[in-house]
């Protein structure tokens, strides 16, 4: 049964050389110079499709974006399935060309896997995790730990649709919201943000946890502050109402396909320029910088004019969106 | 919570710079020249503790196997974890700590992970997925279709300890069975194997399926017969009366410290001695020869003179053993 779904199935959705060749790895050409990144990331999203998405693009484009995020360019995935006894064949088979699809925008191929089946009862129908590798081009240095006092902190669009849409996917509004998941690969945008600021040196994907928590890993990585204007940070109309209503903080409600950079003032405009240009980065803009004290802490000046620290929360705020 | 479990737990089991780090992708030096090797691999073994290993044992085995199966050195491996909400601190820890333990068996680095936690009833107890990356030493030309007519086919050791172990641990045998998990990672072994043959074609382990489904495959692969001695199949007393008891066919039973080569005819004393003098190939012994016909066919000429069809099975026989 396992073969019959790996070959009607997946391999149908991969196709590439090095996963049809049927051995117990994946085996790929030398990747030449440079380093290598590697990550994972398992998805038990609930439910497996909402709007703007679904478990499977979500699984490819988190793995991308854990990849572009340190300058890698992402080239190989792996999938690992964990099926429920009972799940439908028809809703696999969608997920995998869901997957396909993320697969050739991102550009990058996933070329091993692997599926499990647990009794019914025993998973929630498909949990896929994820890994891949990429390659980080020869100077590019990345990493939660270079801000640098002075430097500014830029989003590349509005924040908390992931999180909201699946919310609403779930009937846990009690109102209509069309709130659509921003999942997207962001590899092509950071690279044309290499290509105006060849010395990038902090970028993060806000997920689970949201922009709060991303910047205060930033801001205790690189041993800052992080000084941030309320009224310049991008929430869509919808986002907002949905979170005043369920008394949510957008702040800490996940995305799925935007970026924070962090990058040094005299670079700031270019990368934004670029940043604009790019479909993935249109609403792009400034949101603060980064200060020398409180070290490790990021701060808020909000719409009425106090300050208030933006803690990390203890918690998860909604379980299960990614 | 996801944070106090990394740093209290996974931290210090899985020290290494790349995971300290913190970032979103683990970032390791360039790998210098060589193919890699990619693999991925879920774990949902029932229960999570038998005799002779244990989930994470098994989940960093698996892969390092995977790896070492195409010839490869395994050098890092991601792991992801759903935890079933209420699986105890303590359980977890001891899975961490078997991890880094056979990690450490292995030299390889657990560079990257990821943890999720599902709703009581959504998962059972705890999943793993861990996906690696080896490199393929320059020359080095392994995979299943490699097999030739007049080939040796060699195994390591005793087949079906771990599939039997499992059930045993799971109360499914009505007698005590004295019998323990093979689980072990067999990259070591598969070195001094290279150094005996540095052409060698063809590795595999006989994990889920056993010995017959991954002899079936290679025959599949390379298009050529396999034909094997069923006197000279080593498998142990109480795993031979376990599976008379129950009606298995210890051919089709998990190995998870097993491993299958198939090596020219004039090489193979040269192997078996290498083999013999490692630790986990001391039973290693001949059990077959490749022949041309019938293509895509694993015959075997059985203890009492006649010769079958050892087929793949069309389900899974023992379900969740890795």
């Amino acid at each position: 049964m396992t073969q019959a779904l790996i070959s009607r199935i997946f391999y149908p959705a991969f196709e590439n050389a090095p996963l049809l060749r049927g051995d117990d790895s994946a085996v790929v050409e030398d990747p030449g110079p440079g380093r290598l990144a590697v990550t994972t990331d398992s998805h038990i999203v609930s439910p497996l499709f909402f709007p703007g998405g679904d478990i499977g693009r979500l699984a490819v484009c988190g793995t991308v974006n854990d990849l572009a995020m340190v300058g890698a360019r992402p080239q190989w995935l792996t999938a690992g399935f964990i099926l429920e006894e009972g799940l439908s064949l028809e809703t696999l088979q969608r997920v995998a060309e869901s997957m396909k699809a993320a697969a050739e925008e991102a550009g990058i191929s996933i070329i091993a896997g692997d599926t499990k089946v647990a009794e019914r009862g025993k998973a929630d129908g498909l949990f896929i995790n994820t890994s891949g590798v990429g390659i980080i081009p020869v100077g590019r240095e990345v990493g939660g730990a270079r801000a640098r006092p002075g430097d500014v902190v830029l989003v590349s669009g509005t924040l908390g649709d992931h999180g909201i849409a699946v919310l609403a996917a779930r009937g846990q509004l009690q109102f209509e919201a069309d709130v659509i998941s921003d999942i997207a690969p962001l590899n092509g945008l950071v690279e044309v943000m290499f290509e105006a600021c060849p010395r990038l040196g902090v970028l993060r994907d806000p997920t689970r946890g949201g922009l709060a928590t991303a910047l205060n890993e930033i801001a205790r990585q690189s041993g800052v502050g992080i000084h941030l204007e309320e009224p310049a940070i991008p929430i869509g109309q919808a986002v907002t109402a949905a979170c005043e209503l369920l008394g949510l903080d957008p702040l800490y409600v996940a995305n799925e396909g935007k970026l924070v950079a962090i990058v040094p003032p005299e670079q700031a405009g270019a990368v934004l320029e670029a940043m604009r240009a790019h479909p993935l980065g249109r609403q792009a803009c400034r949101i603060g910088e980064v200060i020398a004290e409180p070290g490790g802490r990021v701060l808020m000046r909000t719409s009425i004019g106090g300050t208030r620290i933006v803690d990390v929360l203890a918690g998860e705020m909604l379980p299960r969106i990614c």
